[in-house]
């Protein structure tokens, strides 16, 4: 079993009534420096609703709010569906642990149609194949990074901490799950949140820092991503704005073909 | 007073336990085609908040998930702060009318404190003064339009639906409310919702369309809202994908000093 399968295996509560409970864990394979990564956790928010009896489509829209660190063991995630209608449904979503609410979620589920369509966002050009690119070194990083193969074309985590502030905070690479793992929904969730945070490949220095808000638009439907398959992505990540303690940065994901299967979005606490 | 402090004008409920209630009503002044302006009601979701005894700080995330159409009347707001930190307080909002939830939001607010800052997304260059520029006319437009002061550099919204495909949506205007109002945190969550839907531009023809899911991050603190007051602002928005029924656009609303006071996002459900 594929260690993120395992993250977010959810176990149903004899609770029966509304909102539905789930309990899952923090898994070791996704550790972060403290508690787990945050890509795992929004990954078993979006699974509760997915599990839930009454869903109705696909994700379209989720958005994580990280309201205070998860300690490692167990979560319990309750789950509403707070609105269902024709072909949308709505959710709240809350993580819960002993002292409170760790996190908090909403998601837009619904069934789409075939319409027009068509991208408007550049996908980078000339990316050189990810066969043709080293990985990036993972030895000394937390176990979470251990869980990608990432091939950076640019913007890649700084080596050291040299403190040679970067014109900006552009990344472009190939990414996958490690072991290789057929894309779904709760992965492409999880790796929405697998760009490093921006400050760090723009100033090279320590900061402390913390997702605080992460929305990510699922532009992909399953049979997209079954096309994609477990094949490397490309992801591309800059930031927008730093100012008095937080900073936002966007990210795309792309397919091989040229599809943008995810955009995403999030705003991150730092200390300087 | 000003027609958005109308439509932002809550009454606390008499009920004293979790969460709090508020009611507030639709305005006819930020009324759309078919109910309110989604802007005013992300506004009154976030001043259910705002206007809560518990609360802390400021707020610098919002998300907006709009559940189904709202109806003309009154609206019960009931807000929750989920979790207090010592410098950081995450909320869920939910907006009720008779027949059920018809928008959620969640929020972060924090404290800020003075770091390192810099903005690494571009504000357009060159761009003409507002008092250059003509103010989009509005007549025969829905009321929202009316109670803001557009003047587009590049990407009107089009004076007529003549088919014919641009090549992008991207638009450039100065944006101000109208009457003129000082910005404040309730105004600039309306404003990010003030980016006309980018299929109009892109396509130039009619399409059903309704805003499923709005998150802002808020980059200005009250004291650089203050430093803006009631001038106009830069607006820059654009699209990413459109595919199967559903697309995302992203906004800036800048300083006329060049500080980028908000980015937008938002995922849009459109019918062909």
């Amino acid at each position: 079993m594929h260690p993120l399968d395992e993250a977010i295996d959810l176990r149903a509560s004899e609770r029966q009534e509304l909102p539905h409970e789930f309990t899952g864990s923090t898994h070791p394979a996704y550790a972060n420096m403290v508690g787990p990564f945050g890509g795992t956790t929004a990954a078993q928010l979006l699974q509760a609703a997915l599990l839930h009896p009454e869903r109705l489509g696909e994700p379209v829209a989720l958005t994580v709010n990280f309201a205070a660190p998860v300690a490692d063991g167990d979560i319990r995630f309750l789950v509403r569906p707070v609105r269902t209608n024709r072909s949308t449904q709505h959710w709240i979503i809350e993580a819960h642990q002993m002292e409170g609410v760790v996190a908090t979620a909403t998601a837009v589920f619904a069934v789409r149609r075939e319409t027009w369509s068509d991208v408007e966002a550049v996908m980078p050009a000339n990316m050189p194949a990810p066969d043709t690119l080293a990985r990036m070194p993972v030895k000394g990083m937390p176990a979470w990074p251990k869980r990608y193969d990432m091939r950076f074309v640019e913007g890649a985590f700084p080596a050291a901490f040299d403190e040679q502030e970067q014109a900006h905070s552009r990344s472009n690479l190939w990414v996958r799950d490690e072991p290789e793992r057929p894309m779904d929904f709760a992965s492409l969730a999880a790796m929405s949140d697998s760009f490093f945070p921006r400050i760090y490949i723009r100033r090279r220095r320590r900061a402390l820092i913390g997702t605080v808000s992460l929305t990510t638009y699922f532009h992909a439907d399953s049979t997209l991503l079954a096309q994609v398959g477990a094949r490397h992505v490309l992801g591309v990540a800059k930031a927008l704005n730093y100012r008095h303690g937080y900073f936002d940065q966007t990210g795309e994901l792309w397919s091989p073909e040229g599809q943008l299967l995810a955009s995403t979005h999030q705003l991150v606490y730092f200390k300087d």
